[in-house]
């Protein structure tokens, strides 16, 4: 296994070594810390679909990894081709996968013919460009939040979930770097438990003091005035502002607004899809009802409800701009965001 | 095991024969099917508080027949002191707990000295009296929401958790038999998933069509347009019409009430607590956090996060009177509940 970043103390979730994607296998924490080996697209993408490798900014840098894998492999156009469908389809949701395959594609072909060089140098240049941005929106952040001291979060949005230090608990780390934070609420975020298993795992890596909640107990401890905000990070933002995230942070942005305290998103702008003009477009994907009916725990899978019960497992839901108090992205932060202020910002390049 | 009840078919939670409480234990459930046979007030509270016994309508019976129990043994002032004291100390916030003891108290005092057979009587007319009311509040909310075709609920509101029918679950039943229903969803209710366990369990039996969510979908699907309207049922109900249920409960009506649906609130009017002025003077109940660490699966408690996590585990929260389309009880129901309108309900008698 990768010793923690030195420079952060924080977890690497994934590294490109010896022509193979090595990434912390993010089903089996905090309970196993083990490296899966990808050599191929087709490793990758099945690792993004089965969230071995997850959070949105995370899983487009090894989505350009994962062309550049298989283009060292087999470089032509027919397992360019191959390789860019079998990850844009491994999940349907983040922006960041089909912005960075083609991105990597587009790279890879630039010169004509199909050139790995190319692909790899790109989805390099990708990771370092997310590692940067994951400081960048960390420090807008926490200027932003200068006055917060106790924050709610939901799902996983540090280094397990992006590059560098992620993307809304990047925000909490610096929060706390520069000795403001005082507590952490943590959603344990079913089904699949990313706050349970990976934002404590974190948090208790980071020694930040936190607390564990059941996502249901969140709207009640914000209007009993636990937290003086609610950090989440996004999936895909549409031009309009509106948020694709975690399934449950659209109640959390209802419970944030009546309490009158800040609900705030974080995310690289590569989250921004500006052909997306509203939530309303945007595919939510319906996951297997096996996720609700188990839960995974120290031992293996656990069974919560009986087999053969009928499900609905949607991975996301939308916010819309509205319950938004404020974007944070590496290039700055949008208050109130709306279509002229993130075309604005993307526009700021 | 007691067999369902023969008009009905439902579960029967509760049976008091043979001078033993025989109690469906919920816990076990819906794996292994056994009844507790429960033979004093300290064995009653000890079921209630580890929610083998749960719901507050059944809560309140259970306890008016610990009160019998303890009695049947023992009839002096002493005795029923302990046994009304530990039974009220089981959990806080159930506003039927104090009520049945309290009248069951009354009624073994009224003649002077201390009788087990008024009290056993007034336990039984306590339980006869909440079949009635979910009779009665199942058609008056069956009338009530006749356009209704999908209905969300939380949480398990039905036989395991009401003498007769239950509450919520009740008029799901009715709306049902009436023709009326094509489909509910059910949340899983973490942390110790009434739903995925025990609602499930009874809408099986009912022969409902259901989908099982996790509770942090809900919100999303409420915004999506899945639903008609939200029913779940209530521990205690402040004289404002402020209501603690479920952890839980407040984020739904707020998603109800931005997307426009009825939020309904149903259970029998012992659970309004007209000295309770308001949901802030509500007692919150915290449980162990160990709940949250684990979850109840079909082997056994399965362990969802490391141990020593720290965790906050409300089991209720406050919704405000003002995000109550309607109060559904056994009286009649009460639209937009406030004061006025409750203080008219009781004194109806």
């Amino acid at each position: 296994l990768s010793p923690p970043d030195a420079a952060t103390g924080t977890v690497v979730a994934l590294r490109f070594e010896q022509e193979t994607l090595w990434a912390l296998d993010q089903t089996a924490l905090p309970w196993i810390e083990r490296e899966l080996e990808l050599r191929s697209a087709a490793e990758v993408a099945d690792a993004i679909a089965r969230l071995a490798i997850r959070g949105a900014p995370l899983i487009g840098v090894a989505a350009g990894y994962g062309v550049a894998l298989q283009l060292l492999r087999d470089p032509t156009p027919a397992a360019l081709e191959r390789a860019a469908g079998a990850l844009k389809r491994s999940r349907p949701t983040a922006a960041n996968l089909g912005w960075a395959v083609d991105r990597v594609a587009a790279a890879a072909t630039a010169e004509g013919g199909v050139s790995a060089e190319a692909a790899l140098a790109e989805a390099r240049a990708i990771d370092a460009g997310e590692r940067a941005a994951s400081d960048a929106l960390a420090a807008h952040g926490a200027d932003l939040l200068a006055d917060v001291r106790r924050v709610m979060t939901h799902c996983n949005t540090g280094a397990l979930a992006a590059p560098g230090r992620g993307t809304a608990l990047a925000v909490v780390a610096e929060l706390a770097a520069r000795g403001r934070l005082e507590h952490v609420l943590a959603t344990e975020s079913r089904p699949l438990l990313q706050g349970a298993r990976l934002t404590v795992y974190e948090l208790r890596r980071l020694g930040i003091a936190h607390e564990l909640i059941v996502d249901s107990a969140a709207a009640g401890l914000i209007a009993a005035g636990t937290v003086d905000a609610v950090l989440v990070g996004c999936d895909r933002v549409a031009a309009n502002g509106d948020v694709a995230n975690k399934v449950g942070t659209y109640g959390l942005a209802l419970a944030a607004g009546a309490a009158g305290i800040p609900f705030v998103v974080v995310g690289p702008t590569s989250t921004i899809d500006p052909l997306c003009l509203s939530g309303a477009e945007i595919v939510i994907e319906e996951r297997d009802p096996a996720e609700v009916v188990s839960a995974p725990a120290a031992g293996g899978p656990a069974q919560l409800a009986p087999d053969g019960t009928a499900c609905r497992n949607p991975a996301f839901d939308i916010t819309p701009a509205a319950l938004i108090s404020a974007l944070v992205t590496e290039r700055g932060v949008v208050t109130n965001p709306g279509r002229d202020a993130i075309a604005a910002l993307l526009g700021a390049r």
